[in-house]
């Protein structure tokens, strides 16, 4: 027999359905556990190998560390320094003493509590993509990430429950250099309620911004020292260097108990080795030297390790995403970070330069590599496109259908004795069909996945409406959400009391970011 | 830092790889195993709970079995028959002794031997979307199926190493229905010789595909009969029947011990209760009556367990594919199939009109579904659309990119100390690159998957080759194998023969299918 699955039957079988309901489905997207089992490419030994090879690297090698408050730090706690070389060589007791105190749980807090969230190994918290140069949309084509772009990818990203971070999805290059923190800060202030992100750009930009959010969420300085209430992202610069604005940033965000997600950026053949072992080696050494870095300066502050290692085009050495090297990045990344325990962040991403059938399979495929890596935080996990050169508004509402869909295999299924349904199988006999049945009168609103865009309708039904692609049908889905965008509720006030600040901080010419 | 990989960057760093070197990699894509760890929704418990109201159904409520044949062998094997209701209530005991001797491990001789395959609990095999009633390709639109499509996407499956076997991908509409099988078996036999399908449209049809395929391959009958050739797919007809050709087809292939592969088609909502746990169960009890009933037609006989569990929109009745339902539903199968130790077939699949987002996403997501769930046997990885009602040439492409991938995954990857390379991260210094290092330029050949249509190049270039979508290149890329295919080598003496004996079998009337 072939599978009829003609539009006639269909109907005919719709019917017994009531096709008015509503879905009563409700599940909750907004606090993951990871529900797959865990891969590992590298044995046991050979991952005790690489970390021990990073050790040697940081030990014999050394690392590069540029801004000297850093090498004082690393001096004073043991390493051996050259200021003229500013190379900076760590004993392994040094990183083994970090790792013993950086903390395995971090309980971040959002703007709101039922935004909360928590960075340990076993939780599964999804990013969009971050740090575009530019966005990209069907009705306005291709352009440099700019202010209402940052502001509606912001909005986006909180009207999605399964995204529980906001990251700076795009660069907003019309707000001059000195003021664009104060932009980013306030708009992830009064658009979402989600978990907001401070550039590492220098202390002043870094101190105006915890400023406006410690005042903002109406806190003494001890009161938000007292629990991470934001995060930056740290890029080492590949190899073996740490840049003066990074080697602040580890040190400031530690002092001020905030979150920074370490993320060495070691392209197979680039900036890192060309073999998976390699570059993961590479990017462990410089993740626990940032790392150790944190703890120097402040014993116990907030670090999440992490890595985003991908390979490269040898013949164009243009940096591709979603490959099986980036998989296997990905895995061995896990199996190193739960050697040290800490929660990490692994990343998706695509090199696609529109969301075409390549730029879904990259993302997805770079997205099963962190789930089975084990990653607490998936970072470019939706929109981004062009190795990170765009963020594209119909990649996001696409890519989000299948992070919806790992939500609901986060949720689960039961095999209750009711759910098996002995009494369905009872009642519909041979040849029958299940529309009608109890079972499924009891269940129907709410047993399945909605999807957000998918479309599942007949050929001929999906040509009469006008055969609109899955592009077509996102762009629809973005302008509406855009449209109904309500901003989570703030304080009037504090609202106020933020506007003035930045004007005050504006006149004072504000902050350039340091490099 | 923001993460740099600008189109400059990229150029200055790729001149230091030979840009015009040849990729050497050479990755056995024809033997895969699957490499990932196994997934499990339900627990041990529930598990077993389902395997055993699986056999209350059988023993209890029973299952209708139309061909009197069929009937004849349950009741001799011990069933509780009623010939007129068509009614067959199989003990539990005669499920066990079938289970019992069924074999675990299915070795199948493909048209040549570094194609055969294994059918085992662990082993990885792939096929393309299979029944299609149409095809579709960008450069001549949606057609009802016919001779020249089948025939192109035969060689198009014969020439991707990560297919494993040949499906009918779509139905030749235009070929007699009393000839179509010599139709399908010649192209089968002389485009590919990889293990070939056959229909299990009746008797006449079944004995004439097995003498080709017999004397094709210049094999006696006990030779034939030593071993599985060919292989077909029985779909039950959920819920609780099993149709007179699907039935015969069951018996005639076990008494010449060729595979049948037993699919019920369960989907939740319509054909199978709305649950997952039910409509599996369902699905169970009517893949243990089949399994059941090749081995009292032939002890011994090769068979494999499988399932098509989905679920429908309850609103229209339309089938869905790649949701988190049908995920879950593969990874329960899997669960009962480990229970029994049968090997067996997973699908993947696609509902969306066109190859756009969607419709990658719903295939690779459904193929992850199997693959976390073990499957033996993946069916409809590649070029499924609309639910199964076309096969896409292009899709049929942007998906091989994945299962290449997967592909490159099964062999894994090593991290000896030469790979991961202490004296790279030696001979480069901080700030420095590993384009030009030895570790790379020994490696950078062979080290990385090479995309099959993925373009990686920047926007200004691909803007500049003609911003061609992943569907164009596909499009670039099916007509560029079928104008190179070369079908394998083949005795012309068996080839005439062959025709010779579809001549006089034509001349004969050929025979009709049976229902």
């Amino acid at each position: 027999m072939t599978l009829d699955t003609s539009p006639k039957r269909r109907g005919r079988r719709a019917k017994h359905a009531d096709a008015d309901a509503a879905p009563t489905r409700k599940v909750d997207y907004r606090t993951l556990r990871n529900p797959f089992p865990l891969m590992s490419v590298f044995s046991e030994d050979r991952i005790e190998a690489m970390h021990n090879t990073a050790l040697d690297v940081l030990e014999r090698l050394g690392i590069k560390v540029l801004l000297p408050e850093a090498r004082a730090l690393f001096r004073a706690g043991g390493a051996r320094v050259n200021d003229s070389t500013e190379m900076v060589h760590i004993g392994r007791d040094m990183v083994k003493a970090a790792l013993a105190i950086a903390p395995r749980r971090i309980d971040c807090r959002a703007g709101a509590r039922d935004r909360d969230i928590t960075l340990e190994l076993g939780n599964l918290i999804f990013q969009p993509g971050a740090g575009a140069p530019h966005a990209t949309d069907l009705s306005r084509g291709r352009r440099p990430g700019d202010a209402k772009s940052y502001v509606e990818l912001t909005q986006l990203t909180q009207h999605f429950d399964v995204l529980h971070m906001v990251p700076p999805l795009i660069e907003p290059q019309d707000i001059p250099l000195n003021l664009r923190h104060y932009f980013t800060m306030q708009t992830q202030m009064t658009q979402t309620d989600k978990l907001p992100f401070v550039y590492a750009r220098g202390t002043p930009q870094v101190q105006q911004s915890f400023e406006l959010l410690r005042d903002f969420r109406g806190l003494t300085d001890d009161e938000f020292h007292s629990a991470p209430h934001c995060y930056t992202i740290i890029n080492t610069n590949s190899p073996r260097q740490i840049d003066t604005p990074m080697a602040q940033g580890l040190i400031d965000f530690a002092r001020a108990r905030q979150v920074s997600i370490v993320t060495p950026f070691t392209l197979m053949g680039a900036m890192g080795p060309i073999t998976v072992a390699g570059a993961i080696t590479l990017s462990h050494a410089e993740a626990l030297a940032a790392i150790t870095l944190t703890q120097l300066a402040q014993p116990g502050a907030p670090v999440c390790y992490g890595t985003f290692t991908s390979n490269v085009d040898m013949k164009s050495g243009a940096p591709a995403f979603g490959t099986p090297e980036h998989f296997q990045a990905s895995v061995a990344a896990g199996q190193l970070a739960r050697r040290i325990g800490l929660p990490w962040r692994g990343a998706s991403g695509s090199a696609a330069n529109i969301n075409d059938a390549q730029a879904a399979n990259e993302t997805q495929f770079g997205s099963w590599g962190c789930l089975l890596a084990g990653a607490t935080v998936i970072v470019h996990a939706a929109g981004w496109i062009e190795g990170g050169l765009t963020v594209s508004y119909e990649k996001l509402i696409t890519d989000m259908e299948v992070l919806q869909m790992v939500a609901e295999l986060c949720a689960g299924v039961s095999a209750t004795d009711a759910d098996i349904g002995l009494s369905a199988l009872e009642e519909v006999q041979p040849g029958g069909h299940f529309f009608g049945a109890q079972h499924t009168l009891e269940r129907y609103q709410s047993e399945f996945y909605e999807p957000l865009i998918g479309d599942w309708s007949n050929f001929g039904t999906w040509t009469e409406r006008g055969a609109q692609d899955a592009n077509a049908r996102a762009t629809h889905k973005w302008q509406e959400i855009l449209a109904g965008f309500r901003p989570p509720a703030i304080n009037p006030d504090r609202a106020a009391a933020l506007n003035d600040a930045i004007v005050r901080g504006t006149e004072a010419g504000g902050a350039l970011p340091e490099s």
